[in-house]
Formats: C-alpha cells, sequence, structure tokens
C-alpha cells in the first residue's frame, strides 16, 4: 500500500534490519526495542488487522512463529517471552499492517509488562455462557 | 498431559465454555476475563510454549485466528483487540499448555493494558545490527 512504512521496509524503499524472510513473510528488529531482541513478523501481503487475514495467510505468518522466537530465546536466553498483535490504535497499534510482537523478557527493567485485572465479580459462569452463545450465533453466520 | 488443566478441558473431563472447535484447535471463554469476550485459543495437542509447536501445529492454530477475532469483534464492537500469548512464568503464564488471549479493548476500565518504554537510547541501529546477525547464526543452525 502505498503510504505504509512496513510495505516500503518489504519493498526496501526503507531499510531494516531484517531476521527472516521467506516468500509470505517478513521478519526485522524492532528499532524501538522494548527489549534486547524484540522483533516484528508481519506478512508480505498488506494486511490491517488480524480481522483482514485470510485462513492462510494466518496460517502461513504463524508458522513461522515457533523458529522465529526459538532463535530469539536461543540466542538471548530470555527468561520469557510475549507475543503481541495489537489491532487498533486503542489497543496500542500504531503501523496499519497486520504485524506480531516478539518481546523476549529478562527483568524489571523491560519496557514491557502486563496490567492484568480480571473481572470474575463482573462475569458469573452464566453471563460468560450467554456472551460464548452470542459469539457462536456470530460464527455460524460467518461465511 | 496427566496434570494439565487444558488437557482436560479437551478431553471433557473439567467443564468450560467453549465458542470454537475444530480437529486441531479448541477455543473457550477465560472463566477470568480481563474484559467482555476474552477468549483463549488452544493447540489439542499439548504444548507447554510457542517454541514447542511445530510449524503445522502454530500454522492449523494461527488459521483460526481471524474468524474468532472477528466474530468478537462483530458480537461486542470493542474498539481494538490484543492477541497475546505468555510464554513463561515471568512472562505472565500460568498454565503450561501454549494459549493465545483474544482481548477485546473498549476503554480505561479495561483489565489488560500494556506498559511499552521504548529503549531506542540503549539501542542504536549499529547495535540492533549486531543483536540480528546472532538471530540470524541461530536461524542458520537450526534444522
Ligand atoms: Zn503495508
Ligand atoms: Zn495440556
Amino acid at each position: 500500500m502505498a503510504d505504509c512504512i512496513f510495505c516500503k521496509i518489504i519493498d526496501g524503499e526503507i531499510p531494516s534490519i531484517k531476521v527472516y524472510e521467506d516468500e509470505h513473510v517478513y521478519a526485522f528488529m524492532d528499532i524501538m526495542p522494548l527489549s534486547k531482541g524484540h522483533t516484528l513478523l508481519i506478512p508480505k501481503q498488506h494486511r490491517e488487522f488480524v480481522y483482514d487475514l485470510t485462513e492462510q495467510e494466518a496460517g502461513t505468518l504463524f508458522a513461522a512463529a515457533p523458529k522465529i522466537a526459538s532463535a530469539l530465546k536461543e540466542t538471548f536466553q530470555p527468561v520469557g517471552m510475549n507475543l503481541l498483535n495489537n489491532n487498533g490504535a486503542k489497543a496500542g497499534q500504531s503501523v496499519f499492517h497486520f504485524h506480531l510482537h516478539f518481546i523476549p523478557r529478562y527483568d524489571e527493567t523491560d519496557g514491557f509488562g502486563a496490567k492484568w485485572i480480571t473481572k470474575e465479580k463482573q462475569y458469573s459462569s452464566e453471563k460468560i455462557q450467554e456472551l460464548a452463545e452470542q459469539v457462536k450465533q456470530t460464527l455460524a453466520t460467518q461465511s
């Protein structure tokens, strides 16, 4: 896409620090890393959100995830790793070309961490069951 | 695996609120949700971490992601969505059977949010290039 920075990276118009590439995907280092080894995996085809990927595109993309994650783990020996995909500005997306973050974790100096406040008091089992029924109905109407 | 709560959910030994299932994957509502519609997608085969998935297992798993994400989006109309996979206790993993969180985002009452502190001052372009070379060498030695 014309004004997409990640499309330009794939095309070589904008330089990037590549770690992996195949026919369908491209992986490169985040130049604003949250921790040592922070890497991005993207589809070569321009897609904005996870909603826009076909099954095949999604499958091909994530097929590369274990080897990238394993290489980061073996190289940098982190204590953990987060894989994160943000959809929408309010969910933290800043470039609107689908990307999956690989964020190796080391210690309290990591630039990434999660706020994690469970809402089980607001959501009874019955309430959740009701929500699941709605999702299943939506799934049933998808082509 | 004998003592794995998610394997027991797949086997039906422990009840769950299912939203989707196929031959290889199972998706169900998180009963400690961070927000409305918080869903987990897991492989039926027990795997602990992203490192342990084969390419094919990873591909098959994520092939289901767009339809689940789209159904959650259509059903609950969130303003965004985070897909998150935690590997290792220090990265927030509490059940050691690979799982991908789908966390719809609405507003400041969401139970999920990300600490996001970039470290570009610590990582020059040259430094990142050096790190990328190390990762590429590791990738080259992977079978
Ligand atoms: Zn693009
Ligand atoms: Zn298991």
